[in-house]
């Protein structure tokens, strides 16, 4: 293991993690508020002191072999999160450590699960930061799944692989840089396309841009403790912000083949099919079940039910109403959205759809095997192929998400929370969503639980985002033997 | 397809099935129950003359391929499930189809739901009938998947291939026969040592005759409405019934090696080990969480866990108190026992400990393949390599059977029920459990649905005794064409 190198790229992380807080600084400074103002500072100089003391260990050799990667990519968003945690704590602004680190994790992950109540009276800085960390956590799991891993070859991420976008040269680096700065500007673009329409529904500057980080990162963060209820009677915001977390569901490398006009190949592309077809046939489901009983206007129906939709199919979570309120169906159809989240190559979580018409595929083919035991029927996504290691990969990946969905539930149903309740907290940690149901709805969110469930459930957070094989291989003492 | 011989073998089940009534025909005379006898003899007479009539089919050849071995295990227990339903109705025990269709249903599939309110005041012959398919469909899907599938070589019970007892001569029906009958004994001698067991527990013979036909044939229908409430305080009984459910959860085959004198064999049985390891880790950690909060002393908090774990884990059923009152971890546990099910080759339902240990192989296998991508391990049960394919039918078992819980939870919670019971109604049906949590716990059972939720139960309990790939490929019409 090359420890120099990993420690350098993680001290590098670190000051560039304390130079984007100069941005919350600023937003306190202008807002006046002291004591985060030196929360920030302070969380800077010592950022910038481990930063500089870890980016000048030497390093022996600068090759970069799948081992390195795997574990500066675990260890820098664990790292990268603790720190985060950092100017929440020494702000005075959340006073419980295992708190601020859920509410980090939650950030960077794109979860938006929140651990805070009132989180009106937090000061504007600290809430500029939280939403930052969606955005930034967006473009580094970009990144990350588009241009390094596969260009690495890393195990694990195989369904991500396929879509690359950017050129291909022979080396790495300029492969990842190339392919990086692609997704940069696609998802800056979208950033500003968001932005804009949201600020034309009529939401002030700040929330404006609370509001894009949240949604293009599909994070959930708002300023508000009922999420977005205050806003459900603006149609124009509704709407578009329901439009705008399909628009960051989509595979990103999609973005990039139709900049390249090659339209074709982006609406024949499978899982963007499946992805609008489940939304689609979701809204509804859920439309029909909720019309004439809680919505009277089909209007108001459909919209409630494709914005909900929309937030945690793409693993937002944002919500306009308690839909924990809603009949047991539509809540169901939610509660198995959680398992299906967005696009492979977004910036959503959970399952991604691509891996759904694995499994259907996959079923399919081992039905008809009944009859015709010898017939080896590949697996087609996109017209072609899929390898027969990469569909393993994807059946794992199935099985021990499941997996580590049961036992997760089992873990915290020790709160003493009701079954559903400690399901649908993992389902929506472990997903990435940040919403679930029953004590841990649209309503109560993650604050009431204990320190240590909200610990357990920011590892299931990151878990999650990293996919869960990269974090459990670094976990298995085998890894740092070898 | 040869439809005479598909024809003439469901005439001979139904003229077994006709014959077999005499028994419960004999208890109603004997109790002077009238309306049963009558309805005992019309459907005697019914099932003898259809019977008749279907084993007189001329058929064109004898020859038994895969596609007409499908048609008669699916059609053979569609049908002789509707008929078991007949003396039900027509003594008017049963007056709803549906109820009776569910009840027959759930004795064949030895799930063990009812349907049904004040079972204490149903005719002594219906008690007997219900009680005895659950022994008879133990003793079927016995001899199916340890004698019949494996010699024919059907695809999707491969788990069950590798441990077949009995002989391996050439021609089929001679060693299906002779397993079969190996199969019969043991059966027979675990019913009959259950039944001494019961009695000498201190209960009557009528209900030590009920209790070993739920038992060994994992079912678990009882005579009263509140299962083994009223049974609670013995202990003998409960530990006895908690010892005996362990023992009809093991796969039979062993039973027979255990005859042979292969001890060792037998206990390195990975299958074995496990299901003892997961029964003893679901006690312990139910014993834990109840003791101090639910039951006062050891010793009762150990046997009600045990005895509870026992029943859910070997997918009978019986309980001796409401565990939907226990703490959320403890409701937890036998939760997800509803999804592991006891050893293949067992008269237990669900996912069986087999695929669970094949799940985490192939989990851990793909963890340690994020560093090492070309290493192909294969997955080792019982010091033998487990076939690639077989493999590949397990994991797409699995994908299938949370497939069908999630899309069948959805249709029931139509209904109405909370999610939770939603849930637990499919996972108790397709798991062939027959008692779940909420709406469907221990004390209300299924008599609440409506006939559609009964209707679409029955179907998801013999979809899950079918092992699922067999039943939906007799439903995909491309069966039929080809």
């Amino acid at each position: 293991m090359n420890f120099g190198l990993v420690a350098r790229v993680l001290g590098n992380l670190l000051l560039i993690e304390g130079a984007v807080l100069t941005i919350p600084l600023g937003m306190s400074w202008y807002c006046r508020e002291r004591s985060a103002v030196l929360g920030f500072l302070l969380s800077m100089g010592i950022m910038g002191l481990l930063g500089l003391f870890l980016s000048n260990i030497p390093v022996k050799s600068q090759r970069l072999k799948a081992r390195e990667a795997i574990s500066i990519v675990t260890l820098g968003w664990v790292v990268v999160s603790l720190f985060a945690a950092l100017p929440m704590v020494l702000s005075g602004a959340v006073p419980s450590f295992a708190d601020a680190f859920f509410e980090a994790v939650s950030g960077l992950t794109t979860t938006g699960a929140s651990a805070l109540r009132n989180i009106e009276s937090l000061p504007k800085g600290i809430l500029l930061w939280r939403s930052l960390l969606h955005w930034l956590g967006g473009m580094g799991i970009l990144v990350l799944t588009l241009a390094i891993l596969p260009t690495l070859g890393v195990v694990g991420f195989q369904v991500f692989k396929a879509e690359s976008p950017g050129p291909a040269p022979d080396k790495f680096t300029p492969r990842i840089a190339a392919t990086s700065k692609i997704l940069y500007t696609i998802y800056g673009l979208l950033t500003l396309i968001i932005l804009a329409a949201v600020r034309a529904a009529g939401v002030s500057w700040f929330e404006s841009f609370i509001l894009a980080f949240g949604t293009v990162g599909t994070g959930g963060f708002g300023i508000h403790s009922d999420s977005l209820a205050g806003w459900s009677g603006n149609n124009q915001l509704i709407f578009t912000l329901a439009g705008a977390m399909l628009l960051a569901g989509v595979n990103f490398s999609l973005y990039y083949d139709l900049f390249k006009g090659r339209w074709k190949q982006v609406f024949s592309n499978t899982e963007l099919r499946w992805y609008l077809a489940i939304m689609a046939l979701s809204v509804l489901g859920i439309s029909l079940n909720l019309y004439g009983r809680v919505y009277g206007s089909v209007g108001e129906t459909v919209k409630q039910a494709w914005f909900h939709v929309s937030s945690v199919m793409t693993t937002t979570g944002y919500a306009t109403t308690d839909f924990d309120l809603w009949p047991s169906f539509s809540k169901g159809v939610l509660f198995l959205l959680m398992f299906v989240g967005a696009s492979a190559g977004s910036t959503s979580g959970s399952v991604k759809v691509v891996r759904l018409v694995v499994w259907a595929k996959v079923v399919k083919r081992e039905i008809s095997r009944v009859l015709h035991p010898q017939a080896a029927k590949p697996v087609i996504i996109n017209g072609r192929v899929m390898p027969a290691e990469v569909v393993q990969g994807v059946v794992s990946f199935l099985l021990l998400y499941f997996a580590v969905f049961a036992l997760g539930s089992l873990v915290i149903s020790l709160e003493g929370l009701d079954l559903l309740s400690s399901m649908s907290a993992v389902a929506a940690t472990l997903g990435n969503i940040g919403v679930g149901l029953g004590a841990v709805g649209p309503k109560p969110g993650f604050a009431g639980l204990s320190s240590a469930s909200k610990l357990f459930l920011s590892f299931l957070m990151l878990l999650g985002r990293l996919e869960l094989f990269t974090m459990l291989a670094v976990m298995s003492p085998r890894f740092w033997r070898e």
